[in-house]
């Protein structure tokens, strides 16, 4: 017998990059840094007393919330910080959409989003982004028309890389009708002549929400911290209702406090990302993929005409390099691919030159 | 303008026990344990490096889950680790209990339930226990009749401390049409003499999930690891299609594992619970209170006649000592009190006495 609810049972839960363990593996695959986070944080973790793990954790992180209020001139009611940016998703998803209503998104978007979707019981609105990955025309009415509650961009957009500027974000809120979450995961890799901000824009939109993690731009990935800042109206009820009471972990907190308070360290790690994400695209151009513009820590790399992306993912797989390919039909001739250290990411170009030619000469 | 669903914007959040940080007060209020993890924790934290951080961390707690299946006799793909155990509680109404479908439960119960329930939108069916605090005759064939999909009992109770034992949690099992999740928090405080152990239900009954915890008898309530054990039916969709990816960071899988390989240790604070747990109850008892039967690492003190437990819940305070008191019908003549270190619960003891006698002379 089965006791799965019926949406449970039908779905299929969300498909993770693969996690290899041999440390010889070149890993490009889940754009994680490629840097180690601050030494502060390893300070933070051999100078944490264990024994105060036998009490509850801060329920709601304040000290580190304060900390992120004051480096956007928040108010600490402005923000919840969250067990990974998953988790805000996940919490958006069930603040705001009731089981039968509408969650909108982008295709290609993030494909967590679906998944919550799924469980939550939700409907799921998507518009098509344009070749150059931008956001189509109307895209707030059309999520208003299919009665959107909550709307998601991944900014940059994951896993195009591209990046949507602060006006058009204003604009979309202004139209929407429900939530806007805007997803910036990787919004600390954006280059700084960019001047991108979208934190200026919450005061005069309620209805909008920023994602923020540490696992990316403060090479905490393993550690799954992430926070929400928003209007209070929209933070409230996820800070005290929703969000499990003590979501993040004591040692969870410590580190987060150490990463984020040491960013001198985080903006050299964001500057090297930049510069190797122009020396790889570069090079990928090179070899003849086409690669839009990233302002993330990947880039998506269009396969040259009669190449399969298939096979040149195995083939770097065969070499111990991974990256990910997604098998669906806007992205299935490409492969995302995390930009690595330098060294890892002249092995990917030097790998990917020899697959490429081969397979030239073999055709 | 709100944006929040309707059930959320009318429900309350869950409230949890005071975390005062002064260093100096009495803190039993929370059921945390009064000893430090394990050495073997703090060894583990110490030398854990701090650079794989950047990577995320082994999604489903590969190597822990092993550790726990071991030690139940019970296949991998009966266990999944969680982050703590209300989020246990939360993943089992999220995958078992539709929207406006029936959770249920007893009064008093763990009052995170009801707060769960009301976040999914599902309604409540619950069983008043009997005056000695024991499930009421018909528990499961009310909970048939109210549809309830998943039916949670805390064992050993709280806020009484109260234990059923295994046959009558594996007739309401049989019995049940739905989904029984046993939240056994606080099991390892159980006399050893009484050889309660519902994991031997589990191969008999598909329905069954048990909930554990490292929060209070491993002493980690700081680090959030919990875990569910259950037929492959039930732990499948929760570990593949509920569950956040990565649900619990890289250092409290390391804390987890340290922590439950160093059995030995663990042991002798229960052990040591359960004699200052014995000295507690008589103690109380000497004083007029009414105290049953606690197999947990709390009792529930029943204030004698004549004295309010709010006033008595307030002198303690003042004296900086925190103990619970909840303001329901039930429960309103009740501190329930967390078994502290010896000289801890001789604060309390010493405490009680003077200002019960105090209150006496006065009233």
């Amino acid at each position: 017998m089965s006791y799965e609810r019926d949406n449970v049972r039908r779905m299929t839960g969300y498909v993770y990059g693969e996690q290899p363990q041999d440390p010889g593996i070149v890993k490009l695959n889940t754009n994680e840094s490629p840097y180690p986070p601050s030494p502060a944080v390893a300070d933070a973790i051999r100078s944490f007393d264990a024994g105060t793990l036998r009490r509850y954790p801060p329920a709601t992180a304040d000290s580190f919330r304060r900390q992120v209020a004051t480096r956007f001139g928040l108010s600490v009611d402005q923000v919840v910080v969250t067990n990974g940016g998953d988790e805000a998703l996940r919490l958006a998803m069930t603040t705001f959409v009731d089981p039968g209503a509408t969650f909108g998104t982008t295709e290609p978007g993030y494909s967590l989003c679906p998944v919550l979707a799924n469980v939550q019981g939700c409907e799921v609105a998507s518009a098509e982004l344009t070749a150059d990955w931008s956001l189509p025309d109307g895209f707030a009415a059309k999520m208003n028309a299919a009665g959107a509650k909550l709307t998601c961009l991944v900014n940059p957009h994951a896993p195009s890389g591209v990046l949507v500027d602060a006006d058009t974000v204003a604009a979309v809120a202004r139209e929407l009708d429900g939530v806007l979450l805007v997803d910036e995961a990787y919004v600390d890799f954006v280059d700084p002549e960019l001047r991108h901000d979208l934190t200026s824009l919450l005061a005069d939109h309620d209805n909008l929400l920023l994602l923020r993690t540490l696992s990316k731009g403060h090479s905490l990935a393993g550690m799954r911290v992430g926070f929400l800042l928003g209007s209070t109206g929209l933070v409230g009820p996820i800070l005290t209702k929703t969000r499990d009471s003590y979501n993040v972990d004591a040692l969870a907190q410590v580190a987060a406090e150490a990463a984020f308070a040491d960013r001198a360290y985080a903006e050299r790690g964001w500057r090297a990302v930049q510069e190797e994400r122009r020396r790889l695209t570069a090079g990928l151009v090179e070899l003849g993929f086409a690669v839009p513009e990233s302002q993330s820590n990947f880039v998506l790399a269009g396969v040259p005409p009669g190449v399969s992306a298939r096979s040149l993912f195995m083939g770097l797989r065969e070499r111990g390099i991974v990256v990910r390919h997604f098998d669906t039909p806007r992205l299935s001739n490409s492969l995302r691919i995390t930009v690595g250290t330098a060294s890892e990411n002249d092995l990917l170009l030097t790998a990917l030159g020899e697959i490429t030619s081969s397979s030239r000469c073999n055709s």
